[in-house]
């Protein structure tokens, strides 16, 4: 592909990062992927990262946590709560990397129905300008950009 | 008092709001204060209201929600999750105006000893500048200063 199809918007000087990718997927579908942990574990994170789920409770108040291991062994933790939760609609959570303790940021993800395609887009927003960009300096946006191609593959394979 | 003790801190342009308190009780009192429902029903809110606590579970994952009820019965109601909870030094919550759903916030509140006062510091961060002002708007700084002011009191009664 010749255009990257992920938009990823950090303004300078804010604590904001939009993320904004287009499926070919209706949103039950892609509300799914996201939220049930044996479809997770397929396509959250950069592709050079194992990936392994201790927890994955999609509901008001339940839990998640999550380790990537890279080639060598490293391990990096997330962890978060779930605010909100409407199916096929949007979801509220926090994030925190555990490698930045206390520098936790609220994500509201919405899955917009653009007929039968579907439209994520994730807002999230840090205690500060200068969490957000630690955040993009620590490599996020190849973590991004690698997870929406790879939930892309997913779908297609459980839509099909 | 002459002066307002509580700064409240709201930068034009920015989805933050800071607010400092200092208190005159140790840390483990305040934190006390802050999280056994008995007593923060008791400072919670402006003085005008009459506070219902419907859950208030202070720990990781767990959840609150609380309505204030004015003089004719009107209700505004309250809610989020506890992200992570440290013992006389730090809580880290969303928190929701049910009248304004989906515009949530995050609020990091250290307790800071000064040698056996204490400095309340909550960060608050919300999902865009316009929901900042927003709740700037409803009228939140004198809510947060009558909380503080009782807070105060709430403290100078059970430290006796």
């Amino acid at each position: 592909m010749s255009e990257n199809p992920t938009t990823i918007t950090a303004q300078p000087g804010t604590p904001f990062i939009e993320i904004v990718r287009d499926f070919d997927a209706p949103p039950a579908l892609v509300f799914r992927a996201s939220t049930e942990p044996e479809l997770v574990v397929r396509w959250l994170g950069p592709r050079e990262v194992e990936m392994r789920i201790d927890e994955y409770d999609v509901r008001p108040g339940g839990s998640y946590r999550y380790v990537h291991s890279d080639s060598d062994g490293t391990e990096y933790g997330f962890r978060g709560v779930f605010h909100g939760v409407s199916k096929d609609e949007q979801i509220i959570q926090t994030f925190e990397f555990e490698g930045a303790p206390g520098q936790v940021c609220l994500e509201t993800t919405t899955f917009e129905d653009l007929d039968g395609r579907t439209r994520i887009r994730t807002n999230s927003v840090f205690p500060s300008v200068e969490a957000r960009d630690a955040a993009l300096a620590s490599g996020m946006e190849h973590g991004i950009n690698d997870s929406m191609d790879r939930l892309s593959e997913v779908l297609a394979e459980i839509g099909a």
